[in-house]
């Protein structure tokens, strides 16, 4: 079984490159999809979904004073709850056979699967670049940067909730992509003899 | 001009990848050369300035109390004379045309010469096992353990004396690669095609 995940700083292309090695490979690519799917069975609009991954989580570390827990940790209850179903999902799409997944941790889920996981990245001023070019609105580059930097915050801290390897951490992933001044279609054949040989290689 | 930098953990296989690449390019390695010729300059044996290289070096950072500068930066003058030289001996052999760098911070010093620079890690198991495999001595596990965090941290320490950017921080590669449990050989096709691309995408 050939699983393919791909982690990535918003507007590094992440997803561009997950569509493109998926159609290069002839399989399916997981994205938006598993948010529709965990929508679906909570009977919420996936935009709900969406808000809620994307949102700010308060995670208080417990510490100890004296060996007795001191501060308990608080959660969001629906965040927990979409993190459990996504699991669930996630785990289904990938026993149906190869495929690529963007996002949602799913090197972490997976990983009794020995997934190949990359991680996708690029210089700040690229990836202003990249979400200038696909914004429809007006935002500014300053919005822009500002939602760029909540949003990789929320997937680092998602991430936390499930596991102790960090999010961006280089030794969590097989690969790591810098995609600054690249055209991601170009590295895209060579990316799947990579990961063909790193399959063979196993 | 294509010229390929590797910076490495020591023990993840970053001179055979550079070694086996530049083969595969049938372009020359510069890796010990880099020594032998800085050693010559400056009328010494290999062995001292490869010594002078792993030294710890004790960088004492500048604090400043109430605006005054209050502690000075040491430094061994061998280290600084080396690492001058080195840079010298790195740029020319750099404009003799396409070659791979091992080491040595190139990828900073060959900066204006846009080198595409790779960054090559392995789990702390794993790098034990390629030490242990090519070990001719009877260094214990703990013995190479030490070593090899020594070497990195001086690897560190010499990056920082040229510049600010981070030993092993990925914003500063355009690819890293994970050795962790593969055979170097079966990705250097695709890594050769990778790097093609990457060139011809800029």
């Amino acid at each position: 079984m050939k699983i393919i995940t791909i982690g990535r700083e918003f507007g590094s292309g992440g997803r561009e490159l997950g569509k493109r090695l998926a159609d290069a490979l002839n399989i399916p690519c997981y994205d938006k999809e598993i948010l529709h799917e965990v929508a679906k069975i909570h009977g919420v609009e996936t935009e709900y979904i969406d808000q809620i991954s994307q949102a700010e989580i308060s995670i208080v570390y417990p510490t100890t004073i004296g060996g007795t827990l001191y501060s308990p940790i608080y959660y969001n209850k629906d965040v927990i709850d979409n993190l459990v179903t996504e699991q669930e999902v996630i785990r289904k799409l990938a026993e149906k056979g190869d495929c690529v997944f963007v996002g949602r941790s799913a090197d972490v889920i997976l990983k009794d699967m020995n997934p190949f996981n990359i991680f996708v990245y690029a210089s700040e001023e690229s990836k202003l670049n990249r979400c200038l070019k696909r914004t429809s609105s007006n935002e500014t580059k300053k919005e822009i940067l500002k939602e760029m930097k909540k949003i990789d915050k929320a997937r680092a801290n998602n991430r936390h909730l499930i596991t102790d390897s960090k999010w961006a951490d280089k030794s969590t992933y097989h690969l790591c992509i810098n995609t600054t001044n690249i055209e991601i279609k170009d590295i895209i054949p060579s990316l799947v003899n990579y990961i063909e040989s790193w399959f063979n290689s196993k």
